[in-house]
C-alpha cells in the first residue's frame, strides 16, 4: 500500500501539512543497534531549508529536526522513529485571496475533486513543505546505508533552464557542489544559472531544470525482478515529488535512437572483480544493481508559482485573473538536490533490507 | 511490498519462467459481478505473441490463455483469478551454450549474483515471456474499466531507432495502430520503421525505440497525494519491462528548459466542465488525475540479444566472443506496445478501486 | 507487513516508548470530509488512563491528546492524522534497579535476545503505555462508523480471577458500564471484583480476568473469505495486547465439545430481514459477518508486574529475587476495556473500507 | 494486505474454488537456493486428503501436487513458486439441490451479501478444499525452515466431543500421531474419539473438538512488538480455517481465574541456556518467542453440513427443510491437523526471514 507511504520493509510514512503545526514522518522496519547522529540529518534539512540564499524562497524555518521515539542513547532500538519539524512561519493569510481559485498548474483542483472538500490555503497537503520529513527520513537512511554498506548517494544539478553543464569526468564531492549556490559543480555553467534565475525571479517567471543522480559503490544483487526493479522503485519514488515530470536512467531517452551493438554494456574482469566497460544500464540490469554505479536524470518542470498574471478559474468556473504573491522559489530545482537524494537513500535502504530478508541459504 | 506483485488493492502477482511449463497470474481484490471476455483477452495476447510477423522472434506460442478460478458463468465472483499461459516451444538446448556467459546488458549476471545460483538458461524469470501474463491481466483490468468508467488506455510506436513519426493532432484508435506492423499510426514513418528493422536484422544488430502513452477520459480524482501518486505509479509499472530506461509525462523532459509562464496549464470553463487550455501536465497534477488525457511516453533501449559478435566473460570471470543465436526480436517496442497497455490499465484500475475510499457515506 | 502497523487501507502506525517524550499514532487511508469530535476521543483516553481509581496504578497521565495533521476546521481532510499524547510522568529511574533483571512474563528477556541492546527501563516500547495511542485511533474510527454506518462496538468485564458475572439477558450500555469502577455491568460481581482487587493488592499480587465484546448493528458482508477473515483480524488486533492469551468467537471452546445439530444456527427471516435463530457463530460466518451481533470473549493473563517476591536471573545468568516496586495495576482488565473497543473500532472501520473497495458491480 | 494472502515477506496466496478446476497457491518471497522435496509435500497433503479412512468424507481425490515455477533441479531460484492441485471428483449436481438455500452456519448467506451474486455450489472458494493448497504451501515452509533453523511444527487432536485426552508428558512424534485414526495419540482416548465419531455419522450428525499445537526449538527473537506478535499472526493464520472459533495461548483462559505469583514464568539459567521454570506464556512474551516451546490449543465447531434435518430459509427468504446429502466429514479435526501445521510453519517461516531484518551489520 503507498498512499503516503514509501518502502516495503524500510517504511517511511508522511504526515503533515504546509499549514498546521508540523510536519513529520514515521519510520517503521529500522534495524536495531545502529547510531543516529541528529547533527548530520540537520545538515540535509539545511541544504533543502527555505531561505537559504535570496535565490530561494523568503519563506524562513529554523527547520529543527526533533527525534520523539525509537532512539536511545544515540542507537536504535528497532521501534519506529518518528520525527518532527516545526512549521513556525505559517502566514496562511498570505492565501486568503487564493482559497477561491484554481491555480495553473497546482494541485488545487485536483484536490478539490478527489476530496470533495474546498482547496487548502497554502497547498496543504500537496506543499513542498512535505518534503522536510522525507529529507530528515533520507538522512537517516544514508547514515544506515554508511553503517551496513559503502553504498554512496549523491545528486548534482545538471541543468537549469537551457544552460546544461558539461559532462563531468569524475563525480563531484558534497561539499564541492555545495560551493555553487545552485549546486552544479561546473563553476562557469554555475554563474550562468544564477544569472538566469535572477533573470527570471525579476520578471516574476520561473524556471525548470534537471539534476543527475548518483549511486555509488553499490553491491550487485539489490533490487527485485518482475515489479520490485530497483529502478522502478526508484522512478516511483522521485516522481514523488511535485515538480517532477520525467526520469531516465544510464543512457536514457538517448539509447532509444541506438543499436544494440552501439550500447550493449559488456562485461570485463578487472582483477577479480567483475564490471562492465560502459554503462549505458545505468548500473542496473533486469532491475537489479549490477555493482556499477546507478545514474539517472530527473526533469523538474518550472514552480507553478509565479507572480506574473495568469488566466484561470475558480470555484464557481469564473475566469479570474490570477497573480500569485506568496513566498516562492523561481527555481525549486537546487534545493531539490538534498531531496533527491533523500528519496533514493531510502529506496536503496529499503532494497538492502529486502535483501537481507531473502538472501539465497548459502 | 512489491517482488512480484502490482497493485495495492487491485493485485496482480506474476509467477512463471520462461523454461519451465507455463507462466501466469492471480489477482486479488478483483470486484464481484464483472464481466469476463475471453476473447478479448486473446486479442491482446495475440498483439504481444512472438511470431505475428516476420518482424518479430521465430520463437513461436500459440499463448492461449486459460482461467483456472475467480470466473463463473462469464462473471467474477470476488475471488482470486488465476490465469496462465503454456510455454509449448521452449527449445532450452538453444541455451546451453549461454548457460555459463553473463550476455552483456542481460540479467545473467545480477541474477547470479542475487541468488547465488548459477544463471538460468534462456533468462529464466527475467524473460520477456513472463509479459504475457501481465498483458492477460491488463486486458481483463482494461475489460472492468470499461464495465466501471469510461476510461481508454491507449498506446502506439511513436520513435524507432532515429525515426520520429510526426505529431499526431488527435489519437489514433487500435485498429489504425494495428494496420501498421510496427504500431506506429504514420503510414509514412511506419514504412521508414519497418525497413530499418529490416536493416538491424540483417545486420544482427537490434534497435530501441519510443511508445506514446495516451489515457483518455479518465475522471479526476485518481491517485494519491505524497507516496501514491499515480505518475509515479505508471512510472513504477512501466519500469517493469526489462528495456525501458525512462518515461516522461505530458512536457516532460522538455519542460525543465521552460519558464513557468510557457508552461503552466491555465484552467478554463467549457460548459460545465472544468480542464486546462493546454496539458503540458500530462493529465496529472499534485499525482492526482484532473481529467485531461494522461499522456506519457516510454523510452526503450535495444533488445540486449544480438548475433553480431560481443566481447564478454563467462562465470569464471575469462573473456569469451560471444554471438547469440537464439530468437529474438530485432526490435521489441511494437511487441511491446500491448504491455504497456496492460500495466497502465492494471495502474488505472487500482488507482480506481482505491479511490472508494474517498467515496461520500451512503 | 505488520510490524507497528494495524489495517490493510485504515492504517493505523503506532510509535513511541514509555520513557520517550511522547507515544502516537498517524492514521493513513482515511476518508475525507468525515467529522471529528476531540472531545469523544479525550473521553474514550480517560477512560484508559492511570490513576482512574484508587484500583489502578497510580501513575499519574493527564494523557491529553494533541491532532498535529490531517484535520481542518473539525474534519478529515483526507491526509494521515497524526494524534499524540505526551508522557509527564515517566519517572524512569524506578526502573534502574530493572534494568539488568529479566522480569518474570515481561518482554525484557524477549526484546533482549530480539535486538540484541540491552532491555529498556520500564519495558519502553513493550509496555501497555502504547495502547493510549491506540484508544485515541480506535475513537477516531469509532466516530467514522458512527457516520459511515450504524455499527456500534462495546465491550465490558466477564470475569475477574474466579469471579464470573452471570450471563446477561440484554447488551448494557456504555454508561451502566462505566457505573461500575471494574466496568462490569452486573452490580453484584462488580461489588466481589472489586474486593477480590484489593485482595490481590495488598498481597503484592494481580489478578486476570476476562472481557466480553460485542459489536452489533454490523451490515452482512464485512470481511474477506481465507486470509482476510474478520474473526481473524479480529483476533489478531486484540492478541496485540500483551496480557491477552485466547480469544473465542461465539459459542467459542465450548462449541468443541457439542453436535452440529445443536449449534448450527438456523436461518429464519422476521419481517424482510434474514438472521438466525441463534447465535453461536458469533456474527461471523466463512470469515464475513452475517448482520448478527459479533460476539467475543477475550482472556488476560494477570499482570506480570507484582510486588511480591519473585526469583529470576539477570542478564549475566545469575540467580536474582526480584520484588517490582514501580506503580502497576494489580488488575489490567477494566482499563483494557476502552483498548479492546478502540482495536475492535479500527478492524471494522478498515473491513468496512475494504468493503467498499471491493463492492460487487451493480 | 490480506484478502486471500498470508505473510509479510514469506507470502502465500491461496487461489481456486471447490467446483473449477483446480486450487493452488503461489509463494512470494522465497530465498533462493533451498531444496525441495515434493515427496514430502504430497505425504502432508495425503494426510489431509478426503478419502483416507471411513471417518471422513468419501470424496475420493488423489490430491497431486504439481509445482510449475520457482524451483529448478530440485531447489528454489527466488521466483514466486506456484504449486496447484486438480479437483477431479467436483460432483457438483449434488448441490443443485441447495444452490437457493442458506445453509445453517455455512458461508451461503454471507458470500451472497457481500458478493450480490448467488451463492455457488458446493461452497466454491469457502470450501474446505483450499486448504489442500495451504497445506502445499506449509509443508514447504516446513522444509525451509528445517533447512535454515531447527524449529519444529507438530499438532495432534486434543479432544473430540465430550472426550479429551489426558495431558501428555512429552510431546508425540508425527509416526505416532498418526498411528490414531483421529490423530489422537492417547490410545485409549483416540478408541473412544474413534467410537464417538461412528456414533455421529449415524445419527446424520456431526462433531467439534480441539487441537494442540506444539512449536520447539524456536529461537529467541521471532515476532515483533505491539501489532506484528508472534501470536497475534499465528491467532490470525489458524482463525483462517472456517470451523475454528477460538484459540488460546500457553496457559490460555485458565490464566483469567490466576494470580500473577500463581503463573509467572520465572527464568533460570540452565548451562549457558535461559528458560523459565514453567511456560503458562506459552513460549511467547510481547508478541516474541522467548525460546520455550510455543503451545497453543484450537478449538474447532462441529462441521456445519449434517444429514439431520435442519430448518432454514432460501434465497427468497421462504422456510425449507433440509437434509444436506453431500459427502461430508463427521468430524474434521483429524483432517485439520496437517493444516494446523501448515498455517503455524508459514507464520514461522514469515517471522523468520522478517527477523533477518535485525541481524548485526557483516
Amino acid at each position: 500500500m503507498s498512499l503516503s507511504q514509501l518502502g516495503d520493509v524500510f517504511r517511511v510514512l508522511s504526515y503533515g501539512e504546509s499549514h498546521g503545526p508540523e510536519i513529520g514522518v514515521v519510520i517503521d522496519g529500522v534495524p536495531a543497534g545502529l547510531n543516529v547522529d541528529e547533527s548530520q540529518i540537520q545538515q540535509q534539512l539545511n541544504r533543502r531549508r527555505p531561505g537559504q540564499s535570496d535565490l530561494t524562497t523568503s519563506r524562513s524555518e529554523p527547520d529543527r529536526v526533533q527525534i520523539t521515539s525509537g532512539v536511545v542513547d544515540g542507537k536504535t532500538i528497532g521501534s519506529p522513529i518518528c520525527m518532527r519539524v516545526a512549521n513556525t512561519n505559517t502566514r496562511s493569510k498570505d492565501y486568503d485571496q487564493l482559497k477561491e481559485v484554481y491555480r495553473p498548474s497546482h494541485a488545487d483542483y485536483t484536490y478539490h475533486m478527489k476530496y470533495g472538500v474546498p482547496t487548502l490555503a497554502g497547498g496543504g497537503r500537496s506543499s513542498a513543505r512535505v518534503t522536510a520529513g522525507w529529507v530528515a527520513a533520507g538522512a537517516l537512511a544514508e547514515q544506515f546505508l554508511h553503517q551496513l554498506t559503502s553504498i554512496q548517494v549523491l545528486a548534482w544539478v545538471d541543468s537549469i533552464h537551457t544552460i546544461k553543464q558539461p559532462s563531468l569526468p569524475v563525480d563531484p564531492t558534497r561539499a564541492q557542489i555545495d560551493q555553487s549556490p545552485v549546486r552544479c559543480p561546473d563553476t562557469k555553467s554555475s554563474n550562468q544559472m544564477e544569472e538566469r534565475i535572477r533573470w527570471a525571479a525579476e520578471r516574476g517567471d520561473s524556471l525548470g531544470g534537471t539534476i543527475q543522480l548518483s549511486i555509488t559503490n553499490c553491491p550487485p544483487g539489490l533490487g527485485d525482478p518482475v515489479f520490485g526493479k530497483l529502478n522502478a522503485k526508484l522512478a516511483h519514488a522521485l516522481h514523488s515529488l511535485n515538480a517532477v515530470k520525467g526520469i531516465e536512467f544510464g543512457g536514457g531517452f538517448d539509447l532509444s535512437t541506438k543499436t544494440g551493438s552501439e550500447v550493449n554494456d559488456e562485461f570485463v574482469q578487472t582483477g577479480n572483480q567483475i564490471g562492465t566497460s560502459t554503462n549505458y544500464s545505468g548500473g542496473i540490469q533486469g532491475g537489479i544493481s549490477n555493482g556499477m554505479p546507478i545514474t539517472a536524470r530527473i526533469a523538474f518542470k518550472p514552480t507553478s508559482s509565479i507572480s506574473k498574471a495568469q488566466q484561470t478559474v475558480n470555484q464557481s468556473g469564473e475566469q479570474v485573473e490570477l497573480s500569485v504573491n506568496g513566498r516562492h522559489d523561481p527555481c525549486v530545482v537546487p534545493r531539490a538536490v538534498p531531496i533527491v537524494e533523500a528519496l533514493s537513500a531510502i529506496v536503496l535502504m529499503d532494497a538492502y533490507l529486502l535483501h537481507r530478508i531473502h538472501q539465497p541459504a548459502s
